[in-house]
């Protein structure tokens, strides 16, 4: 396979026989029998243990969508993985089989300007799971670069290692904003993504957090992961005004950055007003495609917006996170299904109800 | 006066006689008496010789308002200057009477947060020029801290001093978005901000620059300062993936950064759309204060939205980039007053009138 | 007094009497009778309660002399100090009388570029205590700016206030060297500035800490404060490649940043050698001037070598680390000491004398 | 081929015959024949049309051997060149055959942390032209990654485009220093790479260029080729403080960054002791490896010292600067020769005999 990924173009043409994956049809995800593609010098066959579902899984699998990419053939799903290592290509030096691994989703090509200048992530030729065209992970087996599995540490379960990728868009968006010990911060909204980036904010050292959201439940969630302090809103966009001054009041010191995790309107309105002079908004949600924000008064005190998109080299950097416990994402795997067709169904019947649910794993 | 800037309170409490200052009343502009401050160990006096009109006193002067600056008391205008020393406070060393120099508007406190940490344009305590309730400098003598009057080099003329204030405007912008060699640049809006902001651009060595703008003849005057290329747009918001495109094409390199010069919905909806994945749109324009833009998909190509507000040691870059020849402010000062009542009258006329006016320039 | 420090040619020239202080006149210090300078608008007055002992403060007692800057006329010694606020100017609004304040004992210029582009600690006209003509703090009243004293969290004591100022001294470095969850960290050094460094280090989120020194007792005092692993060295400079092995393999992964806290020819070249291409090493320590080093194989592998001097806006960050418990200095007070002449000789003995004393503090 | 470079062990394993190339071999330089190896998916092949010398191919003739790397096996020279495409590979897009391009030598694994992280050149298994037990270019054809072979510009020749080896080292330095607008230089030695960086740092912005060297007719190409100020300095150590002062009075401001282009005891000493507080020295010449210089006083005054290795993503900003005009390197090529025995035996004689060459050249 070399360093291509799978694509469906590549689908069936492996040397390797009765692989079984979960592969996204019209209006339909059924287990079929997969054929993987040839290990290359530098790839690594990995058998898959811990599969999560995320959002845009769940989008694709409702509308075979996602922005502007389209399912147009069979896709196998799934792209939130950690596996044992079962072969290595003769290249390989870093793993041997037996290795348990996180594995980081994308492939880009290192020969456009972005990978040569250390922005891999925004690579145009990028092969990213179960982004049509190229196959996801939720088969029992895949065949992957080595030098994107990254061996766990003992005490890092696999199903925590597949954490490592909605965790690594906390991280991203951490690194993005550039925080640290001196970086008090709010984040809009307390989905999962408003919670591992709260926990990397966290782990990257902000003194104070506080998280915004309209759900009781989701707030007391984030509470119970450590977040310094919560404040409920209303969903009605005249409301900006008076909850700006009553988050900041909970801060109780200037907000250097703030993440809006949800990105409708009314979010950002009010990280735009909420965040102080020469201090950062990072848009991390994807509510609303088209914003009517007050840009201009933001502009004009020197808060930038900082976007974000997927992440890089962050796989390192969330296993240290989970093996020195500044992390730990165990709670928010709420529940876990099996392999087989019903259970298949129910994760993401469960994933797609939303309610309680913050992270829905398949063990293999 | 020490370093607290000129306020309306200080009026007519100095030591010096037969001043006199043009003071914005309510809605009139009239040449009055007026007693300097007392001269501070670390200050110096200053004939006043060259004084710029802004859009921001135009704004003034008819609406006794900016943002949320209101003109309570007569306030004198102007904030774009240049003189020549007349006398200087028992401690500065750096000037003497008789040294031409060109001033810079602000004093901030340096005691807050963003003063110590090198942002001191966010001062929440700055005393700027003629912005309430702050004296300005359309006046024939001021008391200003030494700090911050700039020895005019021998080639840089009392106008041209003047004009480092917008000039600044243009540099501290470039300095926001990182404007160097490798950095292709486009820029909404070819009014005199976007003028002095592609100066400055192509002063800190971008390679290519690009402008756009509704209007012909302001083309055509960017054209002879000497942009790569021209657009000319329409002001019709359904034609931004159009005009995208034919940006894009005009540029013919992937845009890093785009400078809205105009701030409204539909140049800001360019500027997010044409600015290449990692690369920057800062916004200098400030026509819409709430804008309605397609700000998630710009986000999620990790294009950053940089603010601008006034600047901050920009002073003896401006002068260095006049010195050795690299800008040429001269073409953009297009009109001359005296300091009569009736040319007075006609400057802010002329200046507000707009057309081909680009600055207006008075000669004390 | 302004914003000018004290400096011994106010000496007596202020209104309040009956303050008392230890001056450093020709080889003795000696407790006098000493006149505050005149509160000014922005000042407090502040009661003195805890002060340290620094090596420098040794030096001058020992040499007169510390670099280029000569005792000549006596001063009063000491500037890392906590007390309790007794007056404010009129200008003050955020502290009042009671408040516990730690104190930033250098007074810059704000006019100069350094102070201008936010790095005052390069400021050429800085007024620093306790640096010949400026008096020092280990006084039982001062008259300071009251931007340079920072209120103390209630958990925090006057002696930990007083800390912030050695504390400072690492932050700053792992500030200039960029410390995060990372950087694994190698400091060469377990003296009292390795000390602060390596504890600065761990609350800036370094994931791996190391240290090294020659001497037992101080490497388990590193332990017990928290290092993750300690190496005993020799002094002979012909083990560097030796024990740049030996540390490589003790650190378990790549160095990215190197303090070396000490400042020796065998300490730098051991700090070059085993900091990775691309990283950086601080020097901290300034035991040799002139040092003989491997400069050129670093350079050429991309290892930067950074300096610093004292420290910037680093009071409110110190704070914030002692609030929250990311930093204990508690186990570094090893000695106090009361106000008496005896006293305080006893107490500069301790301090000259090394040994088990780490920091030797003075309760007033 | 693939990703791999041509390594000695590919010698002779290609598809390609009747090619020709020097080979270094045991003291001795001498034309063979040489296979190919087989041209790769993204890989193109090149008719070599100008390759430069370059000390260190000097040097490997001389000695066998540069730093850590020795000759083992006979090995191409060369590493600075330019040619036309003749066969590009199945998945090439970026160029056709007839396309004139300038050659990035080495090909770095983009597996490896320093890769993935933006700084490529730190790369531990870089295949680099010329550098054992990799062949490098001073041969009638080669195959190398289409997307190292910069198309040139119209107006760019191909020596120019050889040019492009010797220049990148320069842009790199100013890149590390950051070189712009606001930075005066001063620079260290006015050999070639003197020479380069004192272009690009001017091409970068930098106001003021002052060179310094020990040679006359060295300090008199490089006023001819455009720097502001020449200061001639002994070889004296000695003298540092005195020739300090000198070169301080001749830039007439503070020096922001040095480059030390010969790498020197004296010329570090002079480098450290003449830049300004906050400044940076950075270390481009390879003289001494271990240096005896007054490290601890810069440091102390924030005088940061870094290194550079080779360079990364240099091509398209090189090509740029000679497109503009705004570097001419043709000044530089000082000799050029054909690709026959005595010639190539001359040219090496010519490049190591110094004197008047700068750069020599050859036309194949």
């Amino acid at each position: 396979m070399g360093k291509g990924g799978m694509s469906i173009d590549d689908h069936g043409e492996g040397k390797e026989e009765n692989m079984a994956a979960w592969l996204l049809g019209i209006n339909t995800l059924k287990i079929q029998p997969f054929k993987l593609p040839t290990l290359g010098p530098h790839d690594v066959r990995v058998r898959m243990k811990a599969v999560g579902i995320c959002g845009s899984d769940v989008h694709y699998l409702k509308t075979l969508r996602c922005a502007h990419f389209i399912v147009k053939e069979p896709m196998v799903i799934g792209h939130e993985c950690a596996g044992i290592i079962e072969e290595v290509g003769s290249q390989v030096k870093s793993l041997v089989p037996g290795d348990r691994v996180a594995i980081e989703p994308g492939i880009s090509c290192w020969r456009c300007g972005h990978c040569k200048q250390g922005r891999y992530n925004l690579c145009d030729d990028m092969k990213f799971f179960a982004t049509p065209p190229v196959h996801g992970s939720l088969a029992n087996q895949i065949v992957h670069p080595a030098d994107l599995c990254f061996k766990l540490p003992d005490n890092v379960s696999l199903e925590e290692g597949a954490m490592c990728e909605p965790l690594s868009v906390g991280v991203h968006a951490c690194r993005r904003a550039n925080i640290g010990p001196e970086t008090n911060v709010l984040i809009m909204g307390a989905g999962p993504i408003g919670l591992v980036t709260m926990l990397a904010a966290r782990a990257f050292g902000a003194p104070r957090t506080v998280i915004v959201d309209v759900d009781d439940h989701r707030l007391s969630v984030a509470k119970s992961l450590g977040v310094d302090d919560i404040v409920k809103v209303s969903t009605n966009i005249q409301d900006v005004n008076e909850e700006v001054e009553k988050i900041q009041k909970v801060m109780g010191a200037g907000i250097n950055v703030t993440f809006d995790c949800a990105g409708f309107d009314k979010t950002m309105s009010t990280a735009l007003g909420a965040t102080q002079p020469g201090g950062k908004v990072c848009l991390v949600g994807m509510g609303h495609s088209e914003m009517t924000v007050p840009l201009t008064p933001a502009a004009a005190r020197e808060v930038d917006v900082v976007g974000v998109f997927r992440y890089m080299n962050t796989w390192p950097l969330c296993l240290e996170f989970l093996r020195s416990g500044k992390i730990d994402v165990k709670p928010l795997i709420t529940h876990r299904f099996g392999f087989s067709q019903k259970e298949v169904e129910e994760a993401f019947e469960t994933s797609a109800r939303g309610g309680n649910a913050i992270k829905v794993m398949f063990n293999l």
